[in-house]
């Protein structure tokens, strides 16, 4: 939708096979997620729950993409407040959905220890800032080597980002206390959460 | 996807509203469709079911507009083989799903007298297939003014049709025949399924 020519160092689908049959792509992704998960899962109420949490966050996720490409921000906001709605919305909703979707599956399994659906929540919601944070501010300060997409796109856009709004050290101050948020949302997990502080942690230091 | 301008008279969405928009409003509406089924359908089991019907449904239509969009159909299949098979998924699937899905509803309520799912989905495949067979005929036939669509745009494009391929007469009878299929199927369910005998009815009746 941005019209990138590339992703991970390759060519973007809409490039390669046409913009049909990339539309065509995620439709169809978007259906086999549902199926995937009436399939799998064999509870039929805890796959009732994660179809509404799943649908819930695409939705929340196309609304933050229609707030990136085409406004309608409510206009009282000043740009640091419309920031985050964009960002909680186009980027982290999916990523709060995955983690809260793990943690639903975790609670209905025996096994211990029962992750906290809470704690996990709040780390998901810093992870998922953060991550749009320090994608505004590769697009700002890398190559399109480093990245793998082309950079320095978002100012040319006239985009609302980050480093934009708040500067190139409050962006990286954000990113310091959404990491140390989401640490510690993790903090009474113990040693199971270990993966999700690697990944905060990993995330954080993209930049 | 056809590009056209106009639906029922009306600009079509990507016309009025662009593109980005009309992408994410489609995607959009499937997310919302299987948000609004576990959200109104209160037995998980039911709604399990029902999310994997149009699960399955969805990605059938996606295939079939691949098949009408983009080619790659069976090369070994003649014209008339490869119709059937783009307008069984195109068309036809989520038209299935439509009847199952209420029938599905309706086996799982104690209010007799109970659909039988079998007869549901023979009168379901034939009125989606005919519903397709009417809409080429339409194309060859009426006017913008009567379809409120742009008419004769299947022969343009050297797009696969009913008409094209078996020719006009050949395309009103399989109509009738498809026609009778339905009827037929709904045969055992008596005086309830009168609104799907003047639904095929109506759709054969349009050319």
């Amino acid at each position: 939708m941005d019209d990138d020519d590339l992703r991970r160092g390759k060519p973007t689908l809409h490039i390669h096979a046409g913009e049909a049959m990339a539309i065509l792509a995620g439709d169809a992704m978007l259906a086999l997620a549902f199926g995937q998960i009436v399939q799998r899962v064999t509870d039929p109420a805890l796959a009732q729950a994660l179809v509404a949490e799943l649908a819930h966050a695409t939705t929340a996720m196309i609304a933050g993409q229609v707030y990136d490409t085409l406004g309608g921000l409510p206009p009282h906001l000043s740009p640091a407040d419309q920031l985050p709605l964009i960002h909680r919305n186009k980027t982290g909703a999916l990523i709060r959905a995955s983690c809260r979707m793990g943690a639903m599956i975790g609670l209905s399994t025996p096994t211990p220890p029962p992750p906290s659906l809470h704690a996990i929540t709040a780390y998901a919601e810093a992870l998922g800032l953060m991550f749009q944070v320090t994608d505004d501010l590769l697009d700002a300060l890398a190559t399109t080597e480093q990245t793998g997409k082309r950079t320095r796109k978002d100012a040319a856009s006239g985009k609302l980002t980050y480093p934009g709004v708040l500067g190139l050290d409050t962006s990286r101050r954000v990113v310091a206390d959404l990491l140390a948020a989401a640490l510690t949302a993790l903090a009474s997990l113990g040693e199971p959460a270990q993966p999700l502080r690697d990944l905060a942690t990993h995330v954080a230091h993209r930049v």
